[in-house]
């Protein structure tokens, strides 16, 4: 008797509970009905869309759809108009994001009625820093799905394929129509015959489902790789060499969409090595481009070893520029001033060029957000970085607004996404960092979609039937709702900002160890290293505070924003407490808004943050049972990591900065547990030689 | 103006606070007043109890006191008879345990009335586990201040004697008499003319102090060192050089204790490699010493790698032989069956053998309890130990009473403590650590004292007037007790039960990894090793439940105690809870008296262990002003240390029995930091090669 029992259970566990290795991201198809799909145009795209319906149908059983290509001016660009039975666009690709939208609002209950749904941004990139030896520069889940390194390197396989498909797919899904597939510290190669067969091949697996391919190329590559004495943008062989260039690269790849360009920027090559300005440079290149639609997206991350305050320099750099640069250049811009820190306000490049396109990088890989350790949903912190008003034209020029054509319509508008994508099985290495694949792509179709609503969808596309529990009923899905969708989307909603507590609350920013932007390194300041590359370049901590002064008395970084934000920030009274050092170097007993200390606040920030980390873990710990064992134990060992390293960014911290305050934390909070010569030795064994 | 009110509060500091190394332990002599010390007697026993009265007199300036040395038989062996103005003893040493009793009294604020203060034990010894290399078997403390390698090994330096007079005069004013200077692990070469010259040397230095010298010697001497074929101890040749041997001694140290054995132990030789037995080893070695007035301490400590449980081997090998040693013979046993464990019931074996004398081995060294890094107060220990009731002579045979003559008046009575001391500049390495030497020589006076006065003594002789305060006034006494004395006590009382708490709660012993005996090893048990050595031999975790079966179903270990301690702790409904697991095996739903499972009931134990150190932390840095610097910031480092060591506890072991419980950590604890992979990992690549 005692056996049967034994069986019957392990029978239903086997049924209910299935491996899931999370490759299938937000496309899981669970239990599709029959539908019947009406078009009368076919192509790939089309075909891709009826499958897409047939294969995830979740709606009344036997319905009919009808998808119908028909220019409506309500509709732009890849738009479409949805109701519950059919999709109207413009452009077959316009239908095939239709059968996304309607597919995820059936799977997540979302209500379907008749409505138009246009994109925010024209372009939708993701940038990948995969280098050509298969290596991810800040990749954190596994080599590159693009590049590989061995005999093999340029053989394209059915495995090969089958993955580009899986991302062209996935992509599509969210509405993502671009990819730049190289690093942006490109390597000279990239443009050689070899590897642009590669891109081609690549390009016609992405094309159907609407994915226009881009390359990041190195400036230097006519003198590298082209036989060139020179690089220089205004030699008219230079010129040639890209017409050409681009010529044989459209010759392969007709959709091809354009360069990103790192120039002049942390070492690398560019105008300004032949006295020449980033205008120069960009214009040459989109010049070569402009006769097949390409365009070039040039960055503005650039930073000298000068002494000017280093969160200024892009604006100083490119401010000069404005009216200069062609209309298929566009400059792309890192959403803050500095790096891609867990907290920045917003670059003040945005709002600021009115005759040039500007678009936002936002990076979705986890360089200065705990890598694929910690669980970080990003959407939050851009929602604050678009939200944001730069006062361009008046109050509520947000830089949403300022980027999307709402307020300059330009020719083109984009947004970009550096990628955290990789071979590991899951694509993203922490199964929650899908979440920021997802929502990029969400935004940057529609830049209005709350993070609250981006993370509902994606816990029940990802998660929902995966646990101990049998089909669903109302019961089970309120059950559902209220004890794993709810805690789980509130700790999700809540990641970013346990993570700023932790690491750099109340405006600090870029205190990482060395170059593997983890661990804390308040303290690392090697000899004869760059200043604006340490730590204390940015906190600024001695006895009498901390924080950089960037008011007037200061940089005057406040001097880059409009009015009134200058003043915002200046004032002490307005200035938002989570910008207070990045813009004031304050004292230690500077009385907050809470009525403490700085020096206390800072405390109960980095406390909170640790506390909010447990919290998670306790959150996740609890809702064991709504999800499959596999991704249940890979979150909870990965919250367990991000626990410990929490607990070792508040130590080092504030035993660091103890020492310029010689204040006691407070009392009624938990005590440092690593001595901070432990933490200096063990992260001085941990950094070897420097690379930037 | 400025300039000067921060020069005042400079100077103001420089006065109160001064470098504290540790070094005077509890004899911290502060502002002594005149004293007129009158006796007719003159020795150099004498001489230093004047000379420590004239240096540390508290009391009535320019008072007189009586040094009165007159036999009276209220008064035993080295006791005294004290009154604010007078003492009275059989013996000089009597004399100068009196001074250090009315110092320590007047320093504490401490009544002092007429009294008679006899010890408990007649010898209090300690055992040094120092090598002749200088290095110390379970030292944490850095090198033996007796031996040390190299060419001047042997040379003996004003250094050397300064440092043993130290020594010696911090035993005495804790009434030890007695040290074994070698580890109980001896050298052959002990009872060379070379060791013993040196031995004679200190000898003479301790001897003042009323401290007998004793020394570990190896069975296996006489054909070792004395070129014996053998060192059978019924041989006539062996018996012969061992007398000839001790007679050696007597004539360099006249007042020579005797020797401490460990004989067929852990690898060390013994009678039994001959056919004999304990009792013809020890009572041939006693023989030689009896002419001199010198004892034989021979270790109980033997178990071999038989299928018998470990716990019971000492008593089934030690229990026949009662009757047949030499009343110059004392049997030492471990205050438990198994090994100086953070907990575990008393031996059976006291409160066992009729005719033989027994004395308890006390471990002050930390090999079990957290090294010098944990802040461990043992003295709470010993109290639970020497208070348990054996039921040997019926209800009330405590083993105090067992051991210290009131039930069998024996020649002879003794304890022993494994001294916890090196050549650090504070003796001890953890401040606190100096606590338990103290605890050791006050319990071996007087096995009455309570933990909670030793520890009161302790903190006031320590640490009173060291902090960031001004003279002692009424208000700052009060504010001191209020806030140090009151809060460190309390620390220092609960230590050892939250070292219990998150290293082996509820009865589990000896799940350390490897041979460190410092961090968590639930798992570790390589290939081939002894399974007593490995924890899994201890803790017995299987799906069905964990804990070792000493009950009749099991190994029957629970057949030694006497009724009705047998019965109490073989049903569950009386055994104590702290010892639950010692004795039973049981199924993790257990119900424990709390109402909770046993697997939660063992996750409340370890995470209240891991919030209790935290709790410490916050004690202690709530003290700081009370504090010199140095001290405090040793003692907040260590309890860091500690604090990190503990949550490696918790986790490990939970973690790993959760492996065979299958149930969740409560989810209102806190959730481990460290996955179970990484801590057996670390632990792996950390223990080298086994040495026992």
């Amino acid at each position: 008797m005692k056996t049967i029992v034994h069986l019957v259970i392990f029978v239903l566990v086997s049924i209910s509970v299935y491996a899931e290795d999370g490759h299938n991201l937000w496309l899981r198809r669970l239990n599709p009905k029959p539908v019947n799909v009406v078009c009368i145009k076919n192509s790939s795209t089309v075909s891709l869309a009826k499958q897409e319906l047939q294969n995830g149908w979740m709606g009344e059983a036997g319905a009919s759809v009808n998808l119908v290509i028909k220019t409506d001016k309500a509709i732009r660009g890849d738009g479409f108009r949805i109701n519950a039975n059919s999709i109207q666009a413009n452009t077959e690709l316009g239908i095939l994001y239709g059968v996304y939208e309607l597919l995820r609002r059936q799977q997540t209950g979302e209500a379907i009625q008749e409505e138009i749904c246009n994109p925010s941004y024209e372009r939708r990139i993701l940038n990948h820093w995969d280098n050509l030896d298969g290596s991810i520069e800040r990749g954190y889940a596994g080599q590159s799905i693009f590049w590989r390194k061995g005999n093999d390197a340029y053989t394209i396989t059915e495995t090969d394929k089958t993955l580009w498909q899986e991302y062209a797919r996935a992509n599509a899904s969210i509405g993502i129509n671009g990819a730049v597939l190289n690093n942006v510290n490109a390597s000279q190669l990239m443009l050689t015959n070899e590897c642009l067969q590669r891109v081609k091949a690549i390009a016609e697996v992405l094309r159907p489902y609407g994915i226009k391919t881009y390359l990041s190329v190195k400036f230097s590559s006519p003198a590298q790789i082209g036989g060139l004495k020179t690089s220089d943008p205004l030699n008219p062989e230079v010129a040639q060499w890209w017409k050409d260039k681009v010529k044989e690269i459209y010759s392969l790849i007709p959709d091809f969409g354009g360069f990103l360009v790192k120039a002049n920027s942390e070492g690398q090559p560019g105008p300004q090595d032949f006295g020449r300005t980033h205008a120069d440079g960009a214009n040459m290149l989109a010049n070569a481009l402009n006769p097949f639609g390409g365009i070039v997206m040039w960055r503005a991350f650039v930073y000298s070893a000068s002494d000017e305050d280093r969160a200024k320099q892009a604006y100083l750099e490119f401010m000069p520029l404005d009216g200069q640069f062609r209309d298929n250049v566009i400059i792309q811009v890192k959403n803050g001033p500095i790096d891609f820190q867990p907290r920045e306000p917003f670059s003040p490049l945005f709002g600021a060029m009115k005759k040039t396109t500007v678009m936002p990088e936002l990076q979705i890989t986890q360089e200065y957000l705990g890598h694929s350790v910690h669980l970080a949903f990003l959407s939050p912190m851009w929602e604050e970085f678009l939200q944001s008003d730069t006062y361009q034209e008046g109050a509520g020029s947000t830089v949403a607004r300022c980027t999307d054509g709402r307020i300059f319509p330009q020719k083109h508008s984009a947004i970009a996404g550096v990628a955290n994508i990789g071979l590991d099985a899951n694509w993203c290495g922490h199964p929650f960092a899908q979440a920021n694949w997802y929502a990029f792509g969400r935004l940057a179709w529609n830049s209005s979609i709350r993070s609250e609503q981006i993370a509902d969808e994606w816990i029940k596309l990802t998660f929902e039937g995966t646990g101990n529990t049998n089909e669903a009923t109302l019961d089970q899905t309120m059950d559902w709702n209220l004890n794993f969708l709810s805690p789980v989307k509130q700790m999700m909603l809540d990641s970013r900002e346990a993570i700023v507590d932790f690491m750099m609350p109340l405006g600090l920013h870029h205190i990482f160890s060395a170059n593997g932007h983890y661990g804390p390194g308040p303290w690392w300041a090697p000899k004869g290293m760059r200043k604006d590359w340490t730590p204390p370049y940015y906190h600024q901590a001695d006895s009498l505070g901390i924080g950089f002064d960037r008011t007037e008395s200061g940089s005057n970084g406040v001097g880059q924003y409009h009015e009134p934000l200058r003043s915002v920030f200046t004032n002490l009274a307005t200035c938002p407490e989570a910008y207070l050092l990045w813009f004031h170097h304050l004292p230690w007993d500077y009385k907050t808004k809470s009525g403490r200390t700085l020096w206390s606040e800072l405390c109960y920030h980095y406390d909170g943050g640790v506390q909010q980390i447990r919290h998670f873990q306790q959150v996740w710990d609890r809702i064991e049972r709504y999800v499959d064992r596999d991704r249940f134990v890979d979150v909870q060992k990965r919250l367990r990591d991000q626990s410990l390293n929490a607990l070792e960014w508040k130590d080092a911290c504030l035993l660091y900065f103890q020492k310029f305050s010689r204040m006691p934390v407070p009392y009624d909070l938990e005590r440092p547990m690593y001595n901070l010569d432990y933490l200096i030795e063990k992260d001085t064994k941990r950094v070897g030689v420097y690379h930037h």
